[in-house]
């Protein structure tokens, strides 16, 4: 692994950081990497559903805010990072087969074909430097899995995995409705606050989607403290696992893509 | 009592809706009336603390936003509501002697003094058309007294009322946070969502200010549910409480004052 200190990483270009992942350098969570500019999660499918996962996006703009689309067997995200490639520029991907999760691989060149389209989504990750900057206090463990259910388009169907931070207080929370709700393209709002059972998480410590090494026991909801829950990205695998194609590829959590789209810049970008 | 349709009262301009309340013509809550337009809540003290209820209101944004202050001894809030006379045009006033409510006049020209200053401070009930314009579900039942404290300035001092409205669910009260937000002069956000306990609600049915009539013992939190609270103009009777002057004069929950200021037009007029 490639040896930085967390200020030389949070203030590198994505381009820099590209190149490191690229070369298998860093295959670990981009947290507080490149702080300010868009992370964004994958998912490729073949392109003979490749229409009905982009009116799928369209029609769940909350877990699947859209960045950037590829062309068909092109892996360069045109857009988002120009000179980029799909298929080396994530720490780590995951392939899904007939909803089977079956390879944690590093590079998909293997598995790259003509007709593969890749769809970068917004990532809420991305707002903790903005939530952090306005001195929200909370913590942020990692997503969990609920029973929010997408609105199906052709195959894509499933529940959304949603980001879970807990806030020291309520007033705290509140304040960081107001922040998100400046970044649509990383999910905007919460679409939850208060008791998880409500959206069925039943479990606050059994977490789908987690940084590797956390330990989750801790992350128990105080007396005082509340919780918010946004729509992730990561439910690209929750509707891998439901869609059962033959073929699909998304990230390991927290090892996402690193766009060139600064956040703040993002109105800007209207893809 | 003046006979109008609801619809004629939420249309009427704020100048005729005075004339009738100054002709003794309405004497009930004004929820509902004047659409569009800042009410505001008032308080009255003697020149000698005036300066430090001013700076008191500064000092707590939140439940004492400032919309017009008159001249000791002027009952006429010239910059929000030209030709209008504080003594007579609020439906029902309550009078305050060391901390005691002594009197709830509809009219309060016996008690004027050439020493009264009349503050008019932001009302959180002007933001509800605004909440069913963007079709979000809830209830409003009232303001309850809690255990958050103002900052004291000088003899000012006390907890404040919040109004709670009750959501269907809590992704209604993320959207109200966001439509409240924009009117900072009807008190903005709230400052604490679900549990009531958190600021001292032990009991939810039991309110500190009502509109006439209302049965509180339906408005119970239902499972699925959320209650958010807002910093409310009517803390002006719990400081009046704690604050025990001589004299200090308010007014009945939920008669509040109408101004001509259009809530939409609020950043414009900077006080």
């Amino acid at each position: 692994m490639a040896s930085y200190t967390k200020d030389e990483l949070a203030k590198m270009h994505p381009r820099d950081f590209r190149d490191l992942v690229r070369k298998g350098e860093w295959t670990e969570s981009v947290q507080d990497i490149c702080v300010g500019y868009a992370l964004a999660n994958l998912v490729i499918v073949p392109r003979d559903v490749a229409l009905d996962f982009l009116i799928f996006c369209l029609r769940n703009p909350r877990p699947f805010p859209l960045i950037d689309v590829t062309e068909p067997g092109d892996p360069e995200p045109k857009l988002a990072a120009p000179g980029a490639d799909l298929r080396t520029d994530l720490p780590q991907y995951r392939v899904w087969k007939h909803g089977e999760l079956v390879d944690e691989p590093y590079d998909i060149t293997g598995y790259w074909r003509d007709d593969l389209v890749g769809f970068l989504i917004g990532c809420s990750i991305s707002v903790d430097p903005f939530l952090k900057a306005a001195n929200i206090q909370y913590r942020f463990p990692g997503g969990h899995l609920t029973n929010l259910q997408t609105h199906p388009v052709g195959p894509f169907k499933g529940p959304m995995i949603c980001s879970c931070r807990i806030f020291k207080n309520s007033y705290e929370a509140i304040k960081s409705i107001l922040v998100s709700a400046r970044y649509p393209l990383a999910h905007g709002t919460p679409v939850h606050i208060g008791n998880p059972a409500l959206i069925g998480v039943t479990d606050i410590t059994r977490f789908e989607e987690l940084p590797s090494g956390t330990d989750t026991t801790k992350e128990v909801i105080r007396p005082g403290e509340i919780a918010t829950f946004t729509p992730a990205g990561a439910s690209g695998s929750s509707i891998a696992k439901e869609t059962k194609l033959p073929l699909m590829i998304t990230h390991v959590p927290f090892r996402m893509f690193v766009t060139d789209v600064l956040l703040e810049e993002q109105t800007f970008v209207s893809f």
